[in-house]
């Protein structure tokens, strides 16, 4: 209530766009890589102190004129032309060699410190120059696949991006039905995890009493949602996606809400790749709906299981008899849970293989081969259920055979849990997974005295 | 007008004070320098994954409790214990030694970041850290004087804020009579430059309508102003500021206004010492008064010459008679300003000198003597005209004799003056001023052959 | 950017829906129109001083839950037993009658006052009272239909709303895509001249640099957009509607944009109906779009002639030779527009006729044919232009045989043109359209020569 | 936090200042009381149908700049030449006489209605007209005092300003440390009850942890809070001002908070004189505090008793035995209540006068005296305790005898408080009170037994 003045701020953040300090004699700049490798270095220069937001301005625009092969080269230069001082760097060594002290160290820390540093550092003063550069990342992201040129580049690029996108910068916004149309519009483009199919199917998820969406957003980039989170509020824990999204469902009047289900969350900008915003998303909303809706008493996910199918077919080390081996051929016929009998076969096979995928299987590296699972048992989260013909989607079936699982976030477990999981490995799970295990545990057993 | 989603984005973020994640097992830490570093050893580890902005805030929390002592006890432990990793640092060196490339150098860089940027870097996730850290590093500073073993830590911390404070992210706000109090209250408290007595005094300064004042602010400090600048709209360029203060003077239509006259800049954030929004904040002012006011056709400062009188009194080097030095022990008397006489006398007497102050008069390292010349100067500026009897409060005689000076922002002259000053050390200078040095000339010579 | 303040005092508004001051002990009050018309007596009487607000929140809950026979119900006790205090009133013109004075005769309007305008008026209290009046009008306005019983009550509601929706209370606000979803899906909902058929439809109206939306809003409803207007800045004064709206045309850059043309404009609320905002608000988007692109010089409609097909058809006293009316056959064929032949023929007959339409034919009572003619010629507009071949739509064929009229908007003009008409009945028009009229003369008088 | 899009609004409507239709030919306007007045018949005419804001807003400047005596003449006009049309009222009372039906009535209100109504209809038209026509109001009642010329005229105006402030279009916001100051210093200006000496003493009122503060708004006048109220938090009901409004006071940690106190209301629109909005105020703020604090559970006022003294001192009817008599004359000394003998004396006599002249003494009509009773005791408040030495300010001494009094709002008993008080003209009293008027019978019983 008291903040409309501090409000006012972003909305006038947005207007800078039009801010525009003359440049200097910019006139002649060829507006190619070269050019724009010229003006980068004048923006390093002297003339950058002058007018540093005008020429930052200029580079960014020249860049988004320049094709892929241009851009290339452009990113080319900058890890051929902006790395250390290697002079002041040898120096600095020296004089660390020869009597290590924290204070030479520091000094090396920052002689070692490539010239594209400061250049993006000023680039970023120039109006939307935040997002310019977001997206400039994803270029170099695309363009780094296969070859390793650019990691250096990129190094120092995402550590820039980190820490201007420190959580403590971003802001939740709550979306819903009144959010402006520009920001539900990349809520339906960036969904990735259960497509948002038109503007009535957003509504759905977004403007009954019983549904939430959040997403964090930055000032520097105020209509981009960076990542966002769809909840459902239920009276029980839900084991399947389909009857959350029904057209037709009744809401649950709000009184009665006891859980709050997060179904999807997803990340949109491919330029902060590898900058995590998830874990503190779920935990800052968990905290905004317990103020909201103080009777919500459980936090849970209800996840797909995009490793499980691929994890089957490559079937190394399956805990797998024979029979049920064929069982799971049954998968191969894709209407398979319309069948009763069927379902209820590769329910007794699937099951205890998801308990052991989740508890027992690892990659060769020894982690989790799941990555949802990676990220929320690595948030302190413990795996709560797994569910049986959870998502009977085309995609669901096809890398999750239906299954979907809950996390359950439980604020005062998760430091517990993630130190389980981070120093033992251990997934930390209720009883009823592990029971799946020891039946399944049991299973073989009999298998093998049969 | 379309930005109203966005603008409530800030209203948000200062409303996170509120939102706080349950700690971990935090009840046992002691509340002194040594639970306070135990307690950042445990934000860097995995505990810190887990519940990270719990741990931060409350590192926070006992930081504001310490005393001096405590906090230097604090400090001193950063210095120590929060350094580079030594050996990741060696192999580093070892790598690159054996064979140079800008890839090792860059993993040297990394390697060699102390552990203390990472901990800042965790610290600002708190609800509030940005401005916590801002007021961590002012302690600092006021710490730093008189020895050094601070200067890296401070070295990294103003790394970090010189980053995050990125004009990119500074926000222009417009200050006038509507703004809050709690705003217009830290006005009055940090004018530096020409103090506000009261808040009748405030109101001439912003609410007039022949009056502007306008501050950056940062998203994630939304009620303290970093920086502002008052101005007054004017028809000629003024020579002396008590006109521009007075209680009863006249308000001058808007439509008359051909001058913006930057009388005042005052910073206001010790913890963001040597961090510099001068230039960006003078130089957006004139953008935003050139749009609001297109009739404006001339943007100079009323600006104190505070190194003035010390240079004058320290008596080296200056180019005066014995003649000249009589006259000058005039200013010894407090109302010399009263007598036309004097004044006369001591006019032909200076202005020749404060020309020849800004001209020609150098540190031994050869730089500019006067603090703010260099800062307007080196923004590109011009050095406008000399005043004299500019400014003739206590202060104003004290310490520059009375003598004010214009600095003239001209934006298509800015890159041009300023490579002026940095490559040459040249002050670019209007021919009024110039001439008083060769009136000066022709009185030494006068001297000399009489 | 100064009122911030302000601006905030709207989203409290909004939130007052969740206040509720207990109500007495209304516990016990039927549900029904009985019921609630002693509760509205209650509302009148000493309790509603007391607990005004809570009784008139109920009597508004109540009366959205009965159905159409109870609504009606409760319309026949308002006009039974909610008019004026008829003693009082025989008083107060015998005063009046034995003495005229201004004095009496005022005490007579008071007198005079049916009991009902209170009672709206305190219904108003309530949080979201507003809005639910204007629904209870449009229900109102609907029973009204054929017979006449509610013409009183309607009388007093409507003038309430209309003292209520003064202009001086509507806020202009510009809709494009960062407007709240929520707004948006009412300007799909209301387009009531060319309608929008999906989200993709409505961002090509609103989103492009060469279109512009606006709406009134009051702040007692401040999600609900009361009337709006669809503008499309183009070069010339355009002739036909299909190009303004194709799916794939070309956006105009601003710079070239000399013409504002308003080619749809809708009313919302029924229940607002007889209470005219359209000439505000096409004066006011005048205003708005002369400051913020001045290069404007041309204010323009492009609109349908809903009441040229009837009037066509019902074929009295149309200036038409019997060739002609062979011609005007032609329009039976719903694909007339496809041969370039009988469009020529057409188009001979046509626009004459059109010309004589708006300038020459009169209902019985005098009155223009056209209520859109009405309308604008009625806001001081003149009559531009007629445009063969404007709107082959359907409904453009349907109503209008296709053509559609320019009514162009000079501010200079605007009280001469309104005055022409409102005093003399005088339709302004181009040169250009009264040509149309002569040669029709002339053709008249060739057709009885020859 | 939905409701950004909104919150906009009002932001607009400030600006609404800028906007200028422009007039019609009005250059020629005599700018006086007769110009005035004919412009005023032309904003009724044809010409104000097409060019009505800017000619409204012409009458509204032409006012402000007449002095007095052209105001007067312009009220005289309006009184004179804008009264209803008595031809058309005529028809409309014989019409009614012959046959009376609401339907006739119904006629014959709207026949009376003064032209002058639709006149101010029209004025409230132009930017910032509200404002004005409130200002124009405070203007008339000022000149009404003494003669009656203008009171049907100030019905009329009253009669629309009350439908417009109706309070269902009121906003109801905190006032704060962060409230733009142009609103604070209006709080400074117009608090009624005890004084604002400065700026530091309104942020003792508003800006503490246990002090509140909140004000109406209406949206057409957005920088004026129409009605204020000052809140204190206490742990017990306070019967003294002084240690509320000391300068050296502890705050009250808001978690020991029970008891909301509201010392001060203040109006502050002449205009709105007789419009009222402080039941209104009252009963919403203690709503808006028992859902911020909900351990809230007591709502008293903290008021002075402007009428006692006055009704002291004319001495009739008062229950005084001689010897009472003489103590009183002891307040004739200014410093009387340093004196504990005095003052002890003077409570034994005062307390049970006080009770008295609440619960029984009356206004020759059978009114209460005080006028702050009547408007808490109106309200449905009760009266709870009286407080000898409640403020020993010269004006309480002056006006109260030093004597405070709390009226107690609870909201369950408002509606039956109010009615008892309505109907029965009966002081609803806590037994503290009342037992202080036994014993006050008890002791004329004495009295006369002795």
């Amino acid at each position: 209530m008291a903040n409309a003045f501090f409000s006012d701020l972003l909305a006038t953040i947005s207007e800078r766009g039009r801010t525009l300090l003359r440049g200097g004699d910019s006139a002649g700049t060829k507006r190619d890589a070269d050019g724009l490798l010229e003006l980068c270095d004048a923006l390093l220069s002297g003339r950058g102190e002058a007018s540093g937001i005008a020429i930052a301005r200029e580079v960014l625009d020249i860049y988004r004129e320049l094709d892929a092969a241009g851009r290339r080269a452009f990113f080319d230069g900058l890890v051929r032309d902006f790395g250390p001082d290697r002079e002041r760097l040898s120096k600095a060594i020296e004089k660390w060699r020869a009597k290590p002290s924290d204070e030479d160290a520091s000094s090396l820390h920052f002689a070692s410190e490539p010239r594209r540093q400061e250049l993006i550092r000023r680039l970023n003063r120039a109006p939307g120059g935040t997002g310019d550069l977001v997206a400039m990342r994803a270029d170099l992201i695309g363009m780094s696949k296969g070859h390793n040129d650019f990691a250096a580049l990129d190094r120092d690029v995402s550590h820039l991006l980190s820490s201007w996108f420190n959580r403590g910068f971003l802001v939740l916004r709550r979306i819903d039905w009144s959010t402006p149309a520009n920001i539900l519009e990349k809520i339906i483009r960036y969904e990735a995890v259960h497509e948002i199919s038109d503007w009535d199917d957003l509504r759905r998820r977004i403007d009954p009493v019983d549904r939430r969406c959040y997403a964090f957003f930055h000032p520097a980039m105020v209509d981009e949602p960076l990542i966002f989170v769809e909840v459902a509020l239920t009276e029980t824990i839900p084991g399947a996606i389909a009857p959350l999204l029904a057209v037709d469902r009744q809401y649950l009047p709000i009184e009665k809400a006891r859980t709050a289900v997060f179904y999807s969350i997803s990340n949109t900008q491919r330029g902060l790749g590898g900058i995590s915003f998830g874990s503190f998303l779920i935990k800052q909303v968990v905290e905004e709906l317990r103020r909201e809706t103080p009777k919500l008493d459980s936090f849970v996910t209800l996840s797909p299981v995009p490793g499980f199918m691929p994890w089957l077919r490559q079937d190394k080390d399956l805990p797998l008899s024979d029979e049920d081996r064929e069982v799971l051929k049954r998968l191969d016929d894709p209407k398979w849970f319309e069948s009763p009998e069927t379902t209820a076969q590769l329910r007794a096979v699937i099951e205890p293989l998801a308990a052991h995928y989740f508890l027992k299987a690892r990659t060769p590296k020894g982690k989790l081969i799941d990555s949802v699972a990676r990220f929320h048992l690595g948030n302190g989260a413990r795996l709560e259920r797994i569910n049986w013909l959870g998502d009977l989607s085309p995609k669901g079936l096809r890398e999750s055979a239906g299954v979907m699982v809950n996390y359950l976030y439980r604020l005062d477990d998760i430091e517990k849990n993630h130190e389980a999981y981070a120093n033992e490995g251990e997934v930390v799970a209720s009883s009823a997974v592990k029971k799946l295990l020891k039946s399944e545990g049991r299973r073989l057993l009999d298998m093998r005295l049969s």
